[in-house]
């Protein structure tokens, strides 16, 4: 999934620039940048998960905006809703679909479907796993479906898992509905921590970790914290030296401006490389979501030729599951980026990092 | 667009295989291959192009499954309806949305979006023309909007574009508009022949064009024609040795029987090179579209690496206007397919062909 949850605080709202001549000016925000119940009334602002005449719709129903993919709305055909229960963090709603199998949904978002959760997990998990030899420690922020898990499980060298999820409801959802994505908790290396991935990182030792996986909600509202720079730099504190980071990134088509600020506040944090990989996900608005790789100080990472190349891991092509989505063509493409995208994070970025290879 | 319209056949229903006994088998056919009106009372099969409370919703409305795409729906917040006619062959809406600019609509189903047009009118052209060496004559058959058109044009060495549409409202809505792709037309290479495809390539002389583009509509009833074997071996025998064909092909996520169907037709028709490509367009199903790259007998084609990258061509970066979408990144990375497709095309196809590059 894209999901799990960072603590509840407010999204930043405005941004102030300066202008060539030293006069202040307010930046434009974006409408994704404004929280959901920003001019909403408090109902319409709680009307999560609406099912119209057996349809789910993406967030607030079909007439309304979603404040992240304003002006547009994907419906997925419900069979049968399995679950809907509104946790300490969040409403969690798991429904049978007839196109995507059963579907997993956050808050109104769509965190997984069965058909497609491959592509996800499987790159989030892999873009940075084959990027250094004989990965060993991981840590994996979010992603309480366990299906981040599964893919890391993959790899023979890892000897030990956390991860560190705020919402145990959806620790127990997947166990109940979505066991090949929950099967990732039952590996004897998974150490699971339920709580606020910020303590859990401030409080591991310095360099524990030869990769992390953030496995993050949208960065509106709750999961903000998890986007800026703090953040960043408690991550790159906990990766050992050439370690790296692989962190959900957004829709190139929807959120350049998003990406473009992670990209900046990531090359201010991380002194080793930098670079975006997208993937097709059909059930994410504009049907791609983006990661971005870092890399802390140290032996230099080639995230765009993996130098652990998944088809020569003992055994991980057929762990728990064959891979779906996955290969190493994909790892590689993943990482040519369109010319608009190029243009839009070149403003702010080192062009070279996150341009072509 | 993926637009353009054949003649109206009716859709081949049904199929026939044998067992390994030799018993004959029917095999089930997916809903994508029934006729949108098979089980739908007459007045809802011609609903096309429904406006619901200031929201288009892709074909036969909200609460209707659309045979291609059982089971969901993509729905685009409407500003303003620019345009609705019945012309000869189809319903052509034009509408404006915030979300994606100016929308073309043909029968209920989206073709293009000022936003994203880019990517498919892009990819469907320089895929072919920039894998072979300085392209001359060029066929585009349908895409009457234009962008195609400019697309080709792009290619200082190009000195004839034929282009076969048969709806002529197409190209009068185009021009009046989506003016950034009917400037297509407006190449004097360009020459433009309003009729039936089928006809057109039947009196075409054997051998003529360096590359043919075909910009079909969906293989359901009336451009069901466009994926049997016949109309490829027209477009075959209208290329020269070596010529290369670029042709619409659906989805990777949900159509991997049509994408086998016509993978294995081009495998009995071409006798060079077969390619099967894919780019993210965020308002087709599923978020992508895919593309059979075929070539005929002759000096062996590379598709995977452009001999004739764009990059290097005269001009070509901002003729007309910039690129938006496509470099040679992009085009080797169309290439790279996930894992679940290579099985699902590998029991019809050569799979060295259509595999990892």
């Amino acid at each position: 999934m894209k999901g799990g949850k960072g603590r509840d605080l407010e999204c930043q709202k405005t941004k102030v620039g300066k202008e060539s001549n030293g006069n202040s000016v307010e930046k434009e925000i974006p409408s994704c940048c404004l929280k959901a119940n920003a001019s909403a009334p408090e109902d319409e602002a709680k009307c999560h998960s609406t099912v119209v005449s057996g349809w789910f719709s993406e967030c607030h129903g079909l007439f309304f905006n979603n404040p992240m993919w304003p002006g547009e709305a994907h419906s997925i055909k419900v069979e049968k809703i399995l679950y809907k229960e509104k946790s300490e963090f969040q409403e969690v709603l798991v429904f049978e679909s007839s196109a995507y199998g059963k579907v997993l949904v956050l808050d109104g978002i769509v965190q997984l479907t069965d058909k497609d959760e491959c592509a996800y997990q499987e790159m989030i998990a892999h873009l940075p796993l084959c990027s250094i030899l004989s990965p060993k420690t991981v840590l994996v922020v979010g992603g309480g479906d366990g299906g981040v898990l599964r893919e890391v499980c993959r790899h023979s060298s890892v000897n030990h898992v956390d991860i560190c999820e705020i919402d145990e409801m959806v620790i127990d959802v997947s166990r109940k509905f979505f066991p090949e994505l929950a099967v990732g908790f039952e590996d004897p290396r998974v150490h699971l921590h339920v709580g606020d991935a910020i303590d859990f990182l401030q409080c591991a030792p310095e360099g524990k970790y030869d990769a992390i996986i953030v496995d993050s909600s949208d960065p509106v509202g709750p999961a903000q914290e998890l986007v800026e720079k703090p953040f960043f730099k408690t991550i790159a504190k906990a990766l050992r030296p050439g370690g790296v980071l692989c962190n959900m990134a957004e829709s190139m088509w929807l959120h350049t401006h998003l990406i473009q600020d992670m990209i900046s506040i990531c090359q201010e944090t991380f002194s080793g490389s930098v670079r975006y990989a997208w993937a097709s996900v059909p059930t994410y608005p504009s049907g791609v979501i983006g990661f971005i790789l870092c890399s802390t100080e140290g032996p230099p990472v080639d995230f765009v030729n993996p130098i652990n190349p998944i088809e020569k891991v003992e055994g991980a092509a057929k762990h728990r599951r064959e891979l779906r989505f996955y290969n190493s063509q994909m790892h590689k493409a993943a990482f040519a980026l369109p010319a608009f995208l190029k243009w839009e994070v070149s403003c702010t970025a080192r062009l070279h990092d996150v341009g072509p290879h």
